[in-house]
């Protein structure tokens, strides 16, 4: 016997890019959307009855349906509508989960203004998610995220790692000196009632976590990249009221000294190379709350299919 | 006031190999090894207090040592071995999580025979991960599980898509011919005893699997992507006892008819373009027995990281 | 003053998928195509004068077109017949360049037979490239290219690397065994008159140079990548007539030893980690012929447009 | 008979962090440094002699050794002295390619200040290469070249596309307002002079090139996109005297109205989906002075080694 014990399907990489032409200064709003349903689909997967299975087709269909029939400002505010769509137009989904990455176009600045309709690309990507079951947890609120994806930091003071747990395989010197670089992946939880808040909210959320992220990263005197993972997400939380909790994702990117003394040169702590293989990761989540008895809402590794989905 | 309400932190990408040069025949195991560790480490994030962090560079050193001292022929039985040694090695850890991605190398022939040291990349790779706590469930057992990643098929008869759901955003047609091609990213779960059986059983299992879901690919009719995983995933859990269950995820890589009738050239069903983005994504999860209560096993995305630790 | 000094345009990622179905047996072809055109486009450039652009969407759909209308069994056909259909077509064409990237695809073996229509990726990548002027050199045929792309392989012994230069900053020790691990790309050209020969001749040269690669790497008592390189290509050009020169481009995937010494192990040669960056490049080109005059006919560096067209 | 026509070895993502910290202000030079040389290497590779044989570890030392022992403020500038280190040490070398692409480190800013040690990524990359050869041409200097790469550039108006050349394969409709987005690879060829010349000219150079490039993409009202690859370049080389040429190749990344007519919904030319294959691609290079009667210095693709190196 064989029994399917769990099950979902959906589309990635739905790339949507949407114009807003008012006042003769255009917004762009480019997201790559991913879907994921749950739902009354068993019989698709065992018995070969297509009947409940809305094709993926639909799905993409709809996201440019959604798009050009909403207004929003933001891929939080657009993942609301599609998955609010998603629910209410299809009675076999349990729970749609809605995923965004979206571009960041910045205004290229021309004679010292903002262009009205011109844009260069700003490193790293803003992300949103949204799980949202038809009686939902939560008060009955769709859970929903916000995210940074792909921020790489560097910092060549101001970090250590020292009084570390050593054992024979140890061979890591400590350290009061080193160059602490990273990728951010951030997730963040809003309050349950965020979901119907105005949307300006969201923007000014992922504002100040960039602006905390990047100032505490450059500010903080760092043990590790743990601790600096925790005075993040302490900040964000204490001061960003409609946040409830936030996850990070951190690869400790090393730079390591390269042995110079060799050819009787003195390195002076300035010259390095970085590596890729292998790299640490830090993960950790951080609550204005205790944690509750079961899981931690979003789990610790913040690069789920949000930062996935920005293929 | 902040809390830290999940915590994890590991090495990525740490990179073996192992050659066996037994009776002038070497075998050879190229491993991307991934860790990661959870226990009491919530001072190390929350007061910048080291003393119990292992650095993730002890972890890369520790996968050295153990691929030296340790006899395995198989990621199974590697990461079994590893993280018995993090679990009795460090009493901070409560839970080792070890995710392999192994290459797959395949003898060169040369006059009809296979070489004896030499080798040339077969396509996809093979994955095992074990999550193993100090005390953990599953009856004391490790949960083991072994994988395939990045295995990809193309049948170009035997497949269609007919019957589906269908609302005013649906217009893709019916089909009774398609194209199907996908990448399979599968992970299984062996049954508790497994971890302490002898290795051979996990090459075989893999290579079983293999035989499985490539043969039900290419002779199943297939009503949609999902008949046909529940068709792979049955066998498997049917005729291979040390599997208890087996998640896929599996692309719809989509291939389009070329309209060529505004050229006054009929297709003829032999002309098709093939895209990237967007695309469908089918998962599933299949197993002997009914699901338990709890939350499956392994969930239903097998594109876990396992498949990412490949990198 | 400004000059256009040089210009060239086309269509990268064309994806083309034919089904052959002849006789219940369905052959593949799954191709990557770029297109570069040069020819009398200057005004485009300088004069913002459309009329003799042609657009890359009318390549695209030439491509699909060629490849509906006519009969071929290998890249090196399709990529002549479109060549041939540019230069023909346009008259402001001088010079046409086909890029092809094919996916190998193996039928399925079920119950010992190779399946009708169902297929798993095999490694690798095959190539070809033309270079179709209007009235071209080489005695007026079009430069005709097969090539290799993507091959990695790996042995573990019978490869060293002694008696190199010395200077001051050398620190590598020479080594009478090591692991040789690289990634063959190579091209080759035909003959001149090879475009007009039948195709078999093109299938029958890509599975004579595979074979000779890989064999080669295999056997050959490498001193250096370079001498196994140029051993690979001496006997290419000896025994495949139809091919007049080969260019490889083949990294040094550098294995390196994990000191093991520190942790009171022997490590016995059996330990190794790769890396990824940084790493040697080889290159070369092996003729029939000395090199004329004249620059060499693909340069060395075989990762050209057609290796990055495989994407 | 087979004769080694051409070759060239070398080392690429060789990866070097150089802090400078004067003054309690850090500088971050990140480079990853490409190497390719040409001379005296036959015998490795004909009769395996590995005499005249540089080790490309060797290469990687060096790049260590005069980055710690050269004061230099420019990619360009590194590249110069590694050239010269090559050319002056080693007899048996012609030609030495030097490749380099160069993360850009933007300071975080602090409080309204720029942090004097921390960074955060700079969308796009630097690019510098030089191809230095023992008695060059170019009046005995060295050819040296600067260069953008991967820089994103969107703009939902100004742009259209008519008056193209139609054939019965034609089907892209004409149209005078749709989005235009490239990716910039850009490489530029210094007058001979500008190798001895203060360094400051390069970091001038490269941010008038960026300023160029981006303001001409907004503000230039574009019947093609060559038509605005001819606008960047003449103002380049009409504005920036030490810039001989520069060539650029810029994919053209379509974006698609999406067909909303079939849901009863006019788009309003506001919904588009992006498409990643296949692309346009569009080269060409634009010089002070007419084209030489030999091939044009750079040639017309900008994305060679050093778009590749930034691997």
């Amino acid at each position: 016997m064989a029994f399917l014990t769990s099950n979902s399907y959906g589309k990635e990489r739905v790339r949507l890019t949407k114009i807003s032409r008012s006042e003769g200064r255009h917004e762009v709003h480019e997201y790559s959307v991913e879907i994921v349903l749950r739902g009354s689909f068993e019989e698709v997967y065992t018995k070969g009855n297509n009947t409940p299975c809305i094709p993926t087709d639909t799905m993409k269909n709809t996201v440019y349906v959604v798009a050009s029939r909403t207004e929003f400002s933001s891929p939080e505010g657009f993942a609301h509508a599609l998955s609010q769509q998603f629910i209410d137009r299809f009675p076999q989904i349990e729970r749609a989960e809605i995923s965004i990455s979206m571009e960041r176009w910045r205004r290229i600045v021309v004679d010292g203004k903002p262009h009205p309709h011109a844009f260069v690309k700003e490193h790293g990507r803003r992300t949103a998610r949204i799980v949202h079951g038809r009686s939902s947890g939560n008060g009955g609120y769709p859970q929903l995220e916000g995210g940074i994806a792909g921020m790489e930091l560097f910092k060549s003071s101001g970090s250590g790692f020292t009084g570390f747990y050593r054992d024979e395989y140890t061979t890591l010197p400590e350290t009061g000196e080193r160059i602490l670089a990273t990728t951010v992946d951030s997730r963040w939880r809003y309050a349950a009632s965020a979901a119907d808040a105005p949307e300006e909210g969201f923007d000014g959320a992922w504002s100040k976590v960039e602006e905390i992220t990047t100032r505490v990263f450059a500010t903080h005197e760092s043990p590790s990249l743990q601790a600096t993972l925790f005075a993040m997400g302490s900040e964000v939380v204490e001061r960003i009221p409609i946040i409830e909790s936030i996850s990070f994702s951190m690869p400790n990117q090393h730079h390591i000294l390269f042995d110079l003394d060799r050819f009787g040169i003195e390195n002076q702590n300035r010259i390095f190379y970085g590596t890729d293989a292998p790299f640490g990761v830090i993960n950790g989540t951080v609550s204005r709350n205790p944690a509750p008895a079961a899981d931690p809402p979003i789990g610790d590794d913040a690069r789920g299919s949000a930062s996935r989905g920005v293929r």
